[in-house]
C-alpha cells in the first residue's frame, strides 16, 4: 500500500469515528426506555457500507470531509438501521449481527417504534443542513425504499418472478440508498451536478450488485460467518436471481422437479421443518448443476465493473482507487 | 351563525379539499402494491382534527390560506395516519373507521412497510417547503412522539403508574403534534414567534383533552358509536387517567379489590374472555363509584379552558371563534 492510499484510509477511519459519534449523538434520550432500545441498535453497526461510500466519495472530489459529509454518512446510516430493525420485525428474525434482535429481546411492538423513532431522528439530522436538497432526496428516497419493499412483498410466493420485476424491487428496495450515498458524497463536496451524477450511477451498480451478493450468501453461506441465520430467502418464499434463473434455463421436465422442491422449500405448502431444510439442500444442489449460482456471482461481478467504468471519467486519486477496492470487496465478501 | 362565521367555515371546507389532494397527490404511486393499500388508508381519514387545526389557525392570524399552510395540514394528517396504521399493528387491531385494517387486509408486513412510506412522504412534501424549519420541527416532534410511544409501552401492565408520568406520556404521544399543528398554522401566516408559542400552548392543552377524551371514550364508549371496539386500553394493560385516580383515591380495601379486577381485566393474568370482560365491567362501576370518571372529564374540560385562555390575547375574528368551538367540541364529541 502506498503512503497515500494510508493516508486515505486514515482519513476516512477518522472521518468514521465521526459518524459514530454524530450518530450516537442524534439518537441520545434522557428516557431510559428510549435510551436502552438505542444502545441496542448501535451493536448493529456491521460494515458501515452506506457511510463508507459517502466518506470515500467525498474524499474522491475534495480534499478534505466537511460536517456535511459527516451528517450525510449518519442519516444514511440511520435509514438503513431504521429498515433493518423493521425487516427483522417482518422476518420474525431472532438473530443479527450475532446478537438477538429487538423484536426478540423487547416484542415486536418496541422494535417497529424503535424503527419509527430512527427514521425521524434520520431526517430531523439531515433538516440541521444548510441544503434542503440532501433532505428531498433522502426522503424520495426512502419513499422508492418502502415501494420496493411494498412489491417485494406482493411477489411473495409468486414462483414465476421474472429477472426484470427481481431487478426493478432490487434497485428500490437497496440499490436507491447506496446510489444516493454515494452520489451526496459527491455532492457534499460541492462537485458538479454531472459529477453527482456519475457517482450515483456508481453507486446503484454497486448496490444491486451487493443484493445479489447477499441473497448468494443467504443460499450458499454459512450461519457462522454470517452472524445470522441462512436461508432465510427460500423460507419466506423470496426467490432471487440463481433461482429465477435455474428456472428459466431448465427444461419441462427439471423445471417440474424444482418447483415441487420450491413449494417444500418455501412457505407455499407450510412444509417447515426437516422435509423443507431437505428440500432447500436438493435445491442448492440443482442450482449448481444448472449454473445458476455462476450465472448469478458473473451478474454481480459485470455490474461491479460497469460501476467502476462509471467512474472512469473522475480523476484518479488515492480516494478513487479506495473506491475501487471497495467495489472489487461487494462481490468477494462472504458475509 | 352570522354571515362571517359562515365565510370562514367555507374558506376552512374549501381548504380541507385542497389538503385532500396535495395528500392523495403526494402519496400517488405507479405500483399497484402501493397504490392499492394507499387507498386503501384514505379511507381512514375521519375527524381531520389536525389538518383542521392547521387551517383554522391559520385563518385566526391572516386572511387567506397560502399554499404552505396546505402542505403543512397535509403533513401533520400524514404524519398521524403513519401512526395509526403502525398502532394497529401494534394492538392486533381488526377495525379501524368501520373498516377492517390495513394488517387484518394485507398483514402486518404491509402495514409496517406502509406506515413507513408515509412518514417518508410527509417528509418529502414538508422538505419541498421554502422553510427548512417547518420539516425540522415535524421531525423533532415525530422523534418525541415515538419516544411517548415507547415510555407507554414500557408502562403496559404498570399499575403503579401515576398521574404525573400518564400526563408526561401524552404530551409527548398525543399533544405534541397537535400543538404543533396549532403553531405551524400561525407560523405559515408569518405570525410573530411570541404568537406562534401561544397557538402552540392552546393546541398542546387541546391535545391532552383530547387524549383524556379518548381515554374516556375506551372506557365507556359503544362500538358502534366509535367505530372500532372499546375497552382495549384495559385488555392492553393501559392504564389511563379514570383508572389512576380511582387507584390513588380510594382507601387500601377497595383499592386491593380494583387491583384484583385490574389484574383479570389486563393481560397481566392473561385472563381473556368473559372474565377479563366481566372484570372490566366491575371496574367501570367501581370508576363511576369513586368519581373517577368525572375527575377525568372535569381535568379534560379544564385544559380545554386553559387551551381557549391562551389565545385571550390574540385579536378576536370569526376564525378564532371557530377554533374556541373546535376546542368545546373536543371533550363534547362521543367518538
Amino acid at each position: 500500500m502506498s503512503a497515500d492510499l494510508a493516508l486515505v484510509q486514515a482519513a476516512l477511519a477518522e472521518g468514521l469515528q465521526r459518524v459514530v459519534v454524530r450518530f450516537d449523538g442524534q439518537l441520545r434520550s434522557d428516557l431510559p426506555p428510549v435510551s436502552r432500545l438505542v444502545q441496542h441498535v448501535e451493536n448493529y453497526r456491521g460494515k458501515m457500507l452506506r457511510p463508507t461510500l459517502v466518506l470515500a466519495c467525498g474524499l474522491a472530489t475534495t480534499s478534505s470531509l466537511s460536517p456535511a459529509h459527516i451528517t450525510v454518512a449518519a442519516v444514511c446510516e440511520m435509514i438503513h438501521m431504521a429498515t433493518l430493525v423493521h425487516d427483522d420485525v417482518l422476518d420474525e428474525a431472532d438473530i443479527r449481527r450475532r446478537g438477538e434482535t429487538v423484536n426478540r429481546l423487547y416484542g415486536n411492538e418496541a422494535a417497529v417504534i424503535l424503527g419509527d423513532y430512527l427514521i425521524a431522528s434520520a431526517y430531523h439530522l439531515c433538516s440541521q443542513l444548510d441544503s434542503q436538497s440532501v433532505a428531498l432526496q433522502v426522503a424520495h428516497v426512502s419513499m422508492t425504499l418502502c415501494a420496493g419493499e411494498l412489491l417485494q412483498l406482493s411477489h411473495r410466493n409468486d414462483l414465476s418472478l421474472d429477472e426484470a420485476t427481481y431487478f426493478e424491487l432490487v434497485e428500490r428496495k437497496t440499490a436507491s440508498l447506496i446510489a444516493l450515498a454515494a452520489r451526496l458524497g459527491a455532492q457534499c463536496s460541492g462537485a458538479d451536478e454531472g459529477v453527482c451524477d456519475r457517482f450515483e450511477r456508481f453507486g446503484r451498480k454497486l448496490g444491486v450488485a451487493f443484493q445479489i451478493q447477499d441473497d448468494l450468501l443467504d443460499l450458499t453461506g454459512q450461519r457462522e460467518t454470517l452472524g445470522k441465520p441462512s436461508g432465510k430467502d427460500l423460507e419466506k418464499g423470496k426467490l432471487t436471481l440463481p433461482m429465477i434463473h435455474h428456472l428459466a434455463s431448465i427444461g419441462p421436465a427439471g423445471r417440474a422437479k424444482s418447483l415441487l422442491l420450491l413449494e417444500q422449500a418455501c412457505g407455499v405448502q407450510k412444509g417447515k421443518g426437516e422435509g423443507a431444510s431437505m428440500a432447500a439442500a436438493a435445491l442448492r444442489g440443482a442450482l449448481e448443476g444448472s449454473g445458476s449460482i455462476t450465472h448469478a456471482v458473473r451478474a454481480a461481478e459485470r455490474l461491479v465493473e460497469e460501476g467502476k467504468a462509471e467512474l472512469g471519467a473522475v480523476a484518479e486519486s488515492d480516494a478513487k482507487a479506495l473506491l475501487m477496492t471497495m467495489a472489487d470487496a461487494v462481490v468477494k465478501r462472504a458475509f
